[in-house]
């Protein structure tokens, strides 16, 4: 089941990094848009070119639905064709597509992603705001498949708050209700580390909130965005781990994808390095999360 | 602008309904499925029959992006095809894919369904959970390409309530809070007739939520899903109109797809007949329709 898949993975890397696939078309250095005569084939290149750079230290790798989209109906293909390769070489593949509907029509997004005919991701991150009835038909698939689903709690954007920090009558906020609901939801897929394949997305940019929801859901996975380009730091997001260090997984995209281009490499790496510029920032993240987390 | 151009459709086939198509493969009858080779020329074949049959007499069409996600990524190039067929003849075009996203990422979605490249739909639904710069993306190209989003405020499924009925400390409702969100987002982008294109959905099955809703957001034009296979009739919808009788649209998806199957017709059809009676429910659902809110 997913949650016993993704927790031995981490394990086994000793690296609670995402690796986020997120490629706008800028994000793809000259020297693969050169050698490729579309964006698809470029987007594609790019991530086969990382995901063989890195999958011996990452545990998973998470593709953000939006930009393949962007690309049209050959980015659906491009999607695929990524997600497919990302598995072949033993990577948990995470859909960031925030999916949400009800009833038939959820079941519908949830067999498309999750089930075995094309895109079979390993877990997909969804929107909550429907209620059970948006989520039931995502976790019956994870229940029958293995499979997981990420749900949207308190996002990691400015203004996220706008919504998710209203007081609630009896002194909640609607990001806690919204985590007592995912508690709710995922309490019959635990598996025998403890957590859950219905796991939750706090942002790295909310530390305080996160150490909260850890404890309101002490059984979902975590998966953590906003570290690096968007400014959470392994101090923000180490909340967000058990006392053993276990149960988060950090998503970093740009701060991948992009490392050739950082400051704390000053000047070492041009455009043709971005592999192993990624592969240091990997290394970089792993340490550092290890060390806010007193792990190893 | 979107709602103008919305609101004198509306106006000019004097039908307030939008035709969903939400093509599970069930739904399309043997005679076509007989004569098609794949799902997904079996779904576009119904679409276009569907959209020769009603393009005079309704307003608009809202394709859901479930199910042609559900068929890969041929799904893509067939939600492409309908849509594009669906604009030639003279429909609005609504997406209802309920993206929602931040910044850069909730910009390619905005560009990959309201942009010109490769969906060009005039409408999207959207989630809101995320607050302003969730939607920002969105109504930017709204305003600047004539487009318009639909946000999700109260949803028509039993379990909407377990977050969206949530009272909050000053006792609104988180959905009431999600209408007053709306409300202000669209504010800027409103055409002459006082419609915004930064709409709502709100389901048919909650009247009484309706009528408060319409208050709280005057300028949204309301998308209304919900009636007929999901319990909500005219009488139900009436007061999210405003007291013309115009400022929402009703969707209806099986109970047009599927209206050769409708008890109401008692047996006068088969599946071959699948667009004269979709056609005869149309037009029962606009007088319906127009007698509730008093419009000849």
């Amino acid at each position: 089941m997913f949650a016993d898949i993704l927790y031995e993975k981490i394990e086994k890397t000793g690296n609670p990094t995402v690796m986020g696939l997120d490629p706008r078309i800028e994000y793809v250095p000259d020297s693969i848009r050169e050698n490729t005569n579309s964006d698809a084939s470029a987007v594609l290149n790019f991530n086969l070119k990382l995901i063989d750079t890195l999958n011996d230290i990452i545990p998973a790798v998470k593709f953000q639905s939006a930009y393949y989209e962007l690309l049209g109906p050959i980015g659906a293909i491009t999607l695929q064709q990524s997600m497919a390769y990302a598995k072949s070489v033993g990577l948990v593949v995470i859909l960031d597509a925030k999916r949400n509907d009800i009833g038939s029509t959820a079941k519908a997004y949830a067999e498309a992603y999750l089930g075995d005919k094309h895109y079979a991701a390993d877990a997909l991150t969804v929107n909550g705001y429907l209620g059970t009835d948006g989520i039931k038909p995502f976790s019956d698939i994870c229940e029958a498949k293995g499979k997981g689903i990420f749900i949207l709690v308190k996002t990691s954007n400015p203004s996220s708050g706008e919504l998710q920090d209203m007081k609630l009558y009896d002194g909640m906020t609607v990001y806690e209700k919204m985590a007592e609901l995912v508690n709710g939801w995922g309490k019959e897929i635990v598996g025998k580390h403890g957590y859950s394949s219905i796991g939750a997305v706090v942002g790295a940019t909310y530390p305080e909130e996160l150490g909260k929801l850890r404890k309101i859901m002490p059984k979902a996975m975590l998966l953590v965005p906003g570290y690096g380009a968007q400014g959470g730091g392994a101090n923000d997001v180490k909340d967000g781990f058990d006392s053993k260090g276990n149960g988060a997984i950090v998503n970093s995209s740009r701060g991948l994808m992009c490392a050739w281009k950082s400051e704390k490499f000053s000047g070492k790496y041009t455009h043709e390095d971005f592999c192993e510029a990624a592969r240091d920032e990997a290394i970089l993240m792993k340490t550092a999360l290890n060390t806010a987390t007193n792990k190893s």
